[in-house]
């Protein structure tokens, strides 16, 4: 791998890693910073798909009405794959809601995420976050 | 954008056209022809991931078993995201089950499917199915 290659993964990584700090602080404006405004979600809940910056940050208001607190937010893996001005990662992740006698109920997740490199920084244009269909 | 990024693009969306194409028409050997032999999937149905050519094949013939007979497997939209050598796919999808009375009951899903060219020639590496959760 040039070393081109390696500095766009780790920038990428970074990226990533600062977003999942940022979900686990509940800062919603640095959850942001780095997204397209024409991003496309597809969400573990309804709706099918969200376009737009607005409505992804409403995404999000409903995580943390949703979520345990303080908020877990865990990378268990992470691989990406990067061109010059185009990249990709896959990820499993953790999170959890609140259950009874304050225990977190955990719920494993799994997520993709599309980056575009634009005017020398990368950007996320694109969100898949999921769970298995139950029958 | 460039006619190498034109050029990249087209092939992409060709892949990913014949590849659905090749699912209408149960053929497997074409659905996995340019398929990474480490690929990782999270589909609709469970397990959590699956990981390699030999379980993406079972996750077909699973398919197989429950899909509605003609295939249904329809590109409602895609969107690609190619540079020289990553690129990423954004796409929803039709496919149906058999349903009462000779009706098929419909499943719309959403796709992102991530490619690297190694070689000279696109290759599918990674590949996310899902549905919204429900309550």
């Amino acid at each position: 791998m040039s070393d081109h290659a390696t500095t766009d993964e780790e920038a990428v990584r970074g990226l990533i890693e600062a977003w999942a700090e940022a979900v686990r602080r509940k800062d919603v404006e640095a959850i942001l910073q780095h997204h397209a405004a024409d991003l496309v979600m597809f969400d573990v809940p309804p709706p099918f798909q969200i376009r737009g910056l607005a409505d992804y940050r409403k995404s999000w208001e409903l995580f943390f009405s949703w979520s345990a607190d303080p908020v877990p937010y865990e990378i268990h893996s992470l691989s990406i794959t990067s061109g010059a001005d185009v990249a990709f990662a896959v990820a499993t992740m953790g999170c959890a809601e609140p259950g009874p006698d304050n225990e977190h109920k955990p719920l494993d997740f799994r997520l993709t995420i599309g980056l575009r490199k634009i005017e020398g920084e990368w950007v996320v244009t694109h969100e898949h976050h999921s769970i298995p269909a139950v029958d």
